[in-house]
């Protein structure tokens, strides 16, 4: 049934995604410029999230801890990069009360600071190592133009930042975490990524460098998704991180930092959902059955609504007094990854029907099936079809191209990633963000260039995928 | 054994709270005045309150959701007692980057206004209603005088916000949340609490009446440990939300708010807390279970630990290097509610030891023991033992009292809770603050007066609770 309330994604990408963030009550603008209320659908989501992804952090040995929302101006300013990278865009506290600070205060952009000198205070010696810690929490950062979930002035986020007695552990983590956040988005988000490494230009601000996931939304655009850094020894010199190591000498400590943020949910919008609004995997799906009866069905809806409930799917009955057919769409419309609609009259024929929400394809089932089995079994499929749909589209949309011409014409009528050798130097990367606003997104790492730099003919070093950002 | 980190609490309670927070690495001080920064076993305790608190309102039809950290000055002065009870205590953003705001930004102190804000958009009839909206997040308050977890410039919280269309259904949400935080406090936290209703002077700025929920320490101080507020039509008619009722008819919703905050840890610590560390009441302890290994006595440690977790219950071996004395000295710091300590000798004996952390009693059990049912029964005596030996004393230090020569000397010398009657002028209230900087913690509602006004000897409306403060 289309949606009158969701523009077709088709005719204006742009308007289908804020269309379709409303209609299923995602987020809402608030009074506050570019920031946003996130309504209780789009938490709940976040919430899935933040379930799996902390279980899979805790089971690597990681642990939450807390740090001060507000950063003294002098902190923030011990690492010359970071502080380059964030000042323009903070927003900085400079009353308390009436009365006025002596020292301005930031709130966080990001805390590598905060827990840099936490970690100056706690890491002693190399039995201390390593240290992981992550906090789920909110940052800021006075962004000009703003988009729900995609870029907006405060977002929420889990921040880690580990500490480590050598190069090499520090090393791993960063891998670990990227591989980390790969399982994540593709098993439980079902969204295809491209890792990689960043450009020295596209690096995090301070880091020796980022590892980044890189995912295609529908309309061909890249969006970077999730990030690893590794920062070798800058913090810890800045902020005097130091350990006696086991020959008892004093060692600056090896750190990392990495996190993904509320975006991802702009993402799974962007990747799995339609002109009939949200489609969620059922692996992270909050609600992801929902039973509509029509009729006088009480005792076959308690049986199936029971069955379901007692094997830990999440679901719930619709008996609103809304009809059958608004039920239907409102499920649609918030992206319900199964509906079962039980009819008296179905039912007297000795048959129910179950809808999945990723095709739309509504199939007559007997009433007596093990209705348990089958839900499982078609969540696994829904699971794998917009997986394997959302790779299709994405191999589709990756070109491989070997002239600055090619790149223009795509990015023009038909963008996605665009995979091209480079040479390595700045100068060249710019000019391509100059012409059409193309950005590197990563350097495909185990990959040799097999051909000149795109853009100035010389030898190359790299394989990259380039594409225009959200 | 003695801890020597720790002051006696019978010496110097204050000193002993802030040893206990320092031992037991709950928090840590920070570089910005008056934030705390949460380590990984403060926060781990933090989790374990926020799962069972969600889990409670979730299953009572609450939602969670999130709000912008930041409050528009002109939003906030929309509610004139709210905004005199909160300006002289909220954080000052004036500037985004280089760039001076046109209107200046609080950070949120609570979320009275944002919630009502948006409320004034979504809700348009009846049928919407209630919402019963909760948001777990960190708060801003400039607070003067600073205490580890019980008063902090920033601190975590849960914040409720509810909207009614009738003022009968608002104040039973309002109770239904009170009891619900009893139930908590009692069921989980051991901590036994007094509730009642907040007077005028006492009361949330911007409310009708507010219930508070009272504990007493172990040093005879009390703490407000949790409010529920019933607004009214108070916050609905500064920010217009309003709904066409069953009639058809404009009417103005019916609105609550209900929080409780990281100060619980400290509750938790000032309760049931000793010389030697934290004590933890099983139910709310993140870790339940530690065993140690003395010798070579692999098998039977995996054996035990095995059958332990499978049950679900969380245990952890304590195999590092250091000797088993210092193992059991962390422990007890720590507050793991039970000890295992499995022993070479012990074994072949055929015996082990159990210890248990509220009494420190060491029980030898045969190592052929259903342990998991021995340490299922354990955790509920030492649950139920935390919660009477609370009771008890708190029950000894609450003392009736009619005249204020008896408060006076009862503050002086042991202070507690005490019981009198009040004739309800603010006056004789703000008298007994200034003798003996005694306040009042609530009005005792299903009790009657017996007695003249404890201050000037009129005739007294309530039975109210006093107390000196945290």
């Amino acid at each position: 049934m289309k949606n009158d309330a969701i523009t077709s994604r088709d005719v204006d990408f742009a308007k289908w995604y804020t269309d379709v963030v409303k209609a299923a009550k995602l987020c809402d603008y608030s009074n506050v410029k570019g920031c946003m209320v996130i309504e209780a659908n789009g938490y709940a989501l976040w919430e899935m999230m933040q379930r799996v992804l902390d279980k899979m952090l805790k089971e690597s040995g990681h642990q939450n801890v807390y740090m001060p929302l507000l950063i003294p101006e002098n902190l923030l300013k011990k690492e010359g990069e970071l502080v380059e990278g964030f000042a323009p865009e903070v927003a900085w506290v400079t009353y308390g009360g009436a009365k006025e600070l002596e020292e301005r205060l930031c709130i966080r952009p990001t805390s590598e600071t905060l827990f840099s000198d936490y970690y100056s205070h706690v890491v002693k010696s190399y039995r201390d190592l390593p240290i992981k810690y992550n906090q789920w929490c909110s940052v800021v950062r006075w962004e000009k133009t703003t988009r729900p979930f995609l870029r907006s002035r405060e977002f929420l986020w889990q921040e880690g930042h580990t500490v480590h007695a050598t190069q090499e552990e520090a090393e791993e983590e960063t891998r670990l975490i990227l591989n980390l956040y790969k399982k994540f988005f593709e098993d439980y988000l079902a969204i295809p990524v491209i890792t990689g490494r960043k450009t020295e230009k596209e690096k995090f601000a301070g880091a020796e460098y980022s590892l980044t996931l890189e995912a295609l939304m529908y309309n061909g655009v890249a969006l970077q998704s999730g990030t690893s850094h590794y920062f070798g020894q800058k913090f810890s010199r800045a902020y005097d991180i130091n350990f006696a190591n086991k020959e008892n000498k004093l060692e600056y400590a090896y750190q990392t930092s990495w996190g993904v943020t509320t975006r991802m949910i702009g993402a799974l919008i962007m990747v799995h959902s339609d002109d009939f609004g949200l489609v969620l995997p059922p692996k992270i799906a909050p609600m992801q059955v929902v039973i509509v009866p029509i009729g006088n069905v009480f005792d076959k809806v308690n049986e199936v609504y029971q069955a379901l409930k007692d094997s830990h799917i999440s679901v719930y009955v619709d008996d609103s007094k809304k009809s059958p057919g608004f039920k239907f769409k409102e499920a649609e419309v918030n992206g319900i990854p199964v509906r079962i609609e039980i009819g008296e009259r179905d039912l007297k024929k000795g048959v129910y029907t179950v809808a999945r929400r990723d095709t739309q394809e509504k199939m007559e089932v007997a009433e007596d099936i093990d209705i348990v089995s089958y839900v499982n079994q078609l969540m696994d499929d829904i699971q794998t079809n917009l997986y394997e749909r959302a790779k299709i589209r994405r191999d589709a949309m990756t070109y491989e191209v070997q002239t600055v011409e090619e790149m223009s014409e795509i990015v023009q009528n038909h963008p996605g990633f665009m995979i091209a050798d480079w040479c390595g130097e700045k100068q060249c990367e710019e000019s391509l963000k100059d012409v059409d606003g193309i950005k590197s997104r990563c350097i495909l790492e185990n990959e040799k260039p097999t051909h000149p730099c795109v853009v100035c003919g010389r030898e190359a070093k790299y394989k990259v995928v380039w594409g225009i950002q959200y």
